[in-house]
């Protein structure tokens, strides 16, 4: 924000905030809802050309979207599950997140948030399927639990989890609630509640959906706690 | 219900359905909140005439009322911590009930859910602070669960501790939410919608604190199951 | 879950708990909502190779899918109106569950909770179109609901159903709320309230069309009360 | 509203409506929650000015509050369940107005709609006690439903009583909620919710607890329709 | 309900209850909203073959089931923004509706409210477009209200017309809240709510968009006041 | 409204308010949503005849309608993004109107706001894409939101901006919620409580999504303490 | 904020903003609710000599609290019904705002709405218990009503009053719901919802019981607008 | 867990977790609301002697309690604003936490937050009253919050705080809502949502008024993180 710089770029469409990485280490990323696949191909343009060393991220891109903005960067890498595109190279990554989901249904968000965490500069290890109604499942993979820096744990229904995970490490743990569910689990509603209350101490809980909130925030706890993975 | 018989007894205050243990089974329960104590002992003592050889049940008393109750029957079975008193003989217990509550916090309602189905002629075993923060207390009592013919599984707070006991065990299982829990608990609402929500199949649920009604469920069914414990 | 065996098969897209039998009497269930119709066939056929003499059942699938399935198991027993299949030989039916259903609308609930019960091993008989603006035709049937081990009344709008069933008699009763309503009901929350605060004592509650919650608390109830019917 | 009457008087802390007789047909009512004793007074006085062969009415008083309005009018009526009072002579009743109270708890609510359809001008007879667990007290009675101009029937918890009498008799009805209940009844918004969701025809609902709009209305219609009684 | 006739017809689909017309004075009405034509159709035949000189209703018919159904009944009376019909001669009228309506959106909610309380045999007179935000067009037509023997009063948004008409007038007073409006209208809550809560008295309420109920309660009260039309 | 003129002109689908000019110093205005492209047009052309010196202004126009009713008025003003058309020429402004959104997102809402303060005689200055993550966008453009006479702030999600805004400036706020989220924004109630419950002093708030509210608000402001632009 | 002045004066307890009189022309005010008398009296003080030519305020005073308060600034001008206390000289008024309320139990609303739009420099007029149910009441008034630069309309119940006023006059119009009322009421929750739903054009809202907020803000568009009164 | 330990101590009213420790680094801790003065004091003496090196914490302590579980331990740290206890001597810090609070009255949930991080084992950082309306107060201490190792950022209201100060920096971020408020902010639901919608990415969320809980995590964070204070 010299005499010269303002500290964002403006595009008509946005001002692009091209001062966030000096104030947070992290640059702007590009929430694709809403946005048509031209705003968001001239945001990633720019954002690579303000920041040509650090991957230029869109989330939450359409089918359709995502197939007109992988066009324009066919070198991008992109995870269709979670409908996101990274442009440049992904970084070395430093410390290592954990996912953990519940069930099969959880996929999308638990994609989300691994390709973040993994954009943001943290190794992920992803494990799927061990909700609560089978232990067993969760109980063989304490060790891998205990060797991360930071938990995403993600699961919809009655959202009992993050409470089990909690109970059994001490590891820092983002619980994320989604919508899967149906009648009184209101779009997320039941599973966001239990994490907000949970009875184990240290939890604490993201938006229903948002894997990319929760990869944000473990990425820098494992960056700061972690080493090269 | 005979011509001199309308099935119901009317003192006044209220009109007494002495033709309930007929058609279920079970006698009319007094529900003590905003009752005053001479109703409530007016009411046990029709109860009592009406059916003699049943206990004549009376719930959710004030310390107040209750001791007011107490010295009216000075031989009866008392509940200071469910605040509930029956008055005549205990049945013998059929079948066997087990009660597992997950914190200290909801003493009451375990109380008053054990004190239930005692009065509705089943057996009833009782473990408490079972939370799903430490499973291994839970995992230690896991026999005792499989040789119950109902559960009832109480919790507060993210209201988790049903949905793991159901994966552990196909014993008939009612979830009874509590109002333990503060912020974003609403009283209870976070422990029943995760209740409602839960993925182990087969989870029913009650009313928040309504010990009083998964007592009589459980009693009916483990009275049909069960044999003389 | 020995040296060799974890109790759960990794399919890649989900982890098939496979000691559920064990541990609860009942195998696991595929709840299809949200999976493809070629994920439903393999946890199906993953099942009947993991309990090849209990019926491997499968919920929620959508018309489309149920069409796929059904033709990769041209033997299995199929229920249109609850979009359900179960492959291989259905039980011998011990015990008697009894589904109530208020309104012609519920009929998609009455069918997930009948088939759910039959597949879980138990009998069922059952009473559709008895809401209580016309009690006449409950009273017509008070009988055979007297005859069951369990019953599972269904309702939405109002959801009075199971208040005036559980006054006229004992047996152990789950209310499930329906979605059928408009306006204030709110796509069956006013139903779902109605049940949780029933005057009647003993009333059990599902989530909002959970007719498949219903079927297994049922059946498990009937299996250790009933005899083969 | 001559030149001279602006058809309103104005008593400092309020604005007497005077002219609504004249529109409605019925005088201005105090209600009398979030009002001295003293103000309660001084509305009375102005109202029996103003309106000298009509009762002038106040609700919802504080026992403290009725006990000096009270001494202040030592003529007039009182109810003390209801928390209400009448100053001047009752009018000579029309029509019949039945008030059917499904437990003893709503005692105050059935008081006051009692009491508001008389002071209004219509007879009153009132049922209490009949609640749907018991459906023959409600049998017993329903040839004194059927003699009625209008109904007020009044509930708590799960509210299905206006449901169960709805489909009994034709006679219009006016179903009112009350916050009798714990948990999930949200202090009447279950019963509440239950009463607009009637799948009974012509059911109309009141405010939770609001037995005086109940009565004011019912009394209206049995005016309209009814004979002297 | 003699040795032979149990009061209701099974028609497999539904169990339709002609007792009713005896005990309430009015048949039962075809709620068609989750039928198929074919099923309203076989159920306006039955009616009108239990009650041939009543019309048979049916309401909530989309487009497509009202064309069917009307080719079924060429002689029907038809309302198609209530999308409603009524097969058999239509009532003497006796009494008189007015439905006032708030604005333009609210139409279909008027429309199913006029054409019910036809069907059950009141006399209508219909005035739209009366917003509160122009008072002097509902100033105009005070003393068509007054003439009325029950008001249907109709408004989304806001929900104030009932409370500014409560005001002018003391003819019984149903309100109707709307699910026209955006954002906090909440799908009709705020209306609901602010009708609930009017501080005119008197008012009584029905579910959302409930012409229906509103039509059948007012012909009731205004055929026991009214004088034939 | 003198002898022949009643205020209103009655449209058969519609009381157009003729006198709100007036009254109110502002012509009716045609809200579009939930009415034909036909009415729309028959309504603009009743008020430009009523009117002819004031912009007849229609809101909330589908794509589809717009076209339509563009068809027939091609000399008007039109608004894609706001879905509006004003017919007749645009008001000289008078004072100034600054209307601030937090994100690329809410530009709908802005668009609405703008022509609704343009329509209704105010100077407009549009400054969008300057949310709080960067605040240094925010605070360039300080001396622009001094200079304004009514502010309207615009934002979704967590609703922050009227807060900050509000602690930078003395000028008049009119907060605006818009439905931008997802989860738990529960389509703009999170937004709508941050903004009722804002620590910076004389905060207002429209309903969510209501920029036209917004708009008609701060133009009368504007014009009150402005001077032409 | 020179090297020497943050802008802002550490009491310990408290930060105090002076340097917002700079930023936005109004000095910071004392939210007195959950602070001491002494913190109050000690940030009162501060405010005086930051400010010492213009009135330090405080809010939310309880009857204790205030007592302490006014005896440490025996010159200090008190509204005991609002609960405020205004320390050093009132300003001379510029602009008028117009103050009115729907009941007699809105006076405490009302008193810190009048206190604080006085303080803050405008003029007010106060007019109360004008509510919808006796729209003579409100008509008598409509003058004084176009008089005002601004209007703060306050109503609990239904919320109906601002929509009513804002379709006779167009005065910029800030409408405060207010928590009287009981049962659907929510606290005020009816009547926030009506008052965002207004089909009046150009009415904002405050939170609930929120006379502060309503004044500031009125006042501030008084004093763009009006002259001195 | 050995043959003669199960890893809890049975106390009667509690079974104490003693095997946290080992499994999550962390002793169980004491949550004092609805236990007994001599149940806290019970439960500490079993945590000093199952884990003598590390200080046994119990919260949410009333006033009364915290006098006679002081008295029992007067040896123990005591924070009076959190209702806090540790028993034991603190943990030398490692790494620092920040906690930072938008308002005076959110002083015992950053208490309870600070309280807990210490005895957690951090160092800790504490900054008050920074609210958003005075943004410079922030500004000032922004280089104290990018030298911590974890922030939590505490307010009420409209609960903005977290958003600008995710904005300003990229270390980890916990937002704890507070009750703080009134009216609308529905006892802290309005801030709640605003945190889980914040636009800042990477902000995470605690239940309203959780200190503690942000307190365990943020030292956990800080603890992998950071360099001994």
């Amino acid at each position: 924000m010299t005499e010269h710089d303002p500290g964002y770029r403006d595009l008509g469409y946005a001002r692009l905030d091209t001062h966030r990485l000096q104030r947070t280490g992290d640059p702007e990323v590009v929430y694709g809802a809403g946005k048509t696949a031209e705003q968001t191909i001239g945001l990633l343009r720019a954002l690579t050309e303000a920041h040509p060393d650090r991957p230029a991220l869109a989330t939450r891109l359409s089918a359709e979207s995502l197939a007109t903005v992988r066009a324009a960067f066919p070198e991008a890498t992109v995870d269709d599950v979670a409908g996101a595109i990274a442009v440049g190279p992904m970084p070395t990554p430093v410390g290592l997140v954990c996912v953990v989901a519940a069930g099969t249904s959880d996929a999308s968000v638990a994609a989300e948030a691994t390709f973040t965490a993994q954009a943001f500069g943290a190794g992920v290890r992803k494990i799927v399927d061990v909700g609560v109604a089978g232990l067993h499942r969760l109980m063989d993979v304490k060790d891998q639990l205990d060797e991360a820096d930071c938990l995403i744990v993600i699961a919809g229904m009655e959202g009992a989890l993050p409470s089990v995970v909690g109970g059994l490490t001490g590891v820092p743990l983002v619980a994320v609630p989604t919508s899967v569910g149906y009648g009184a689990s209101f779009g997320g509603v039941a599973a966001l509640l239990a994490m907000l209350n949970s009875c184990a101490p240290g939890v604490v809980v993201t938006n229903i959906d948002n894997g990319f909130g929760a990869g944000v925030f473990a990425a820098r706890v494992a960056r700061r706690a972690g080493k090269p993975a």
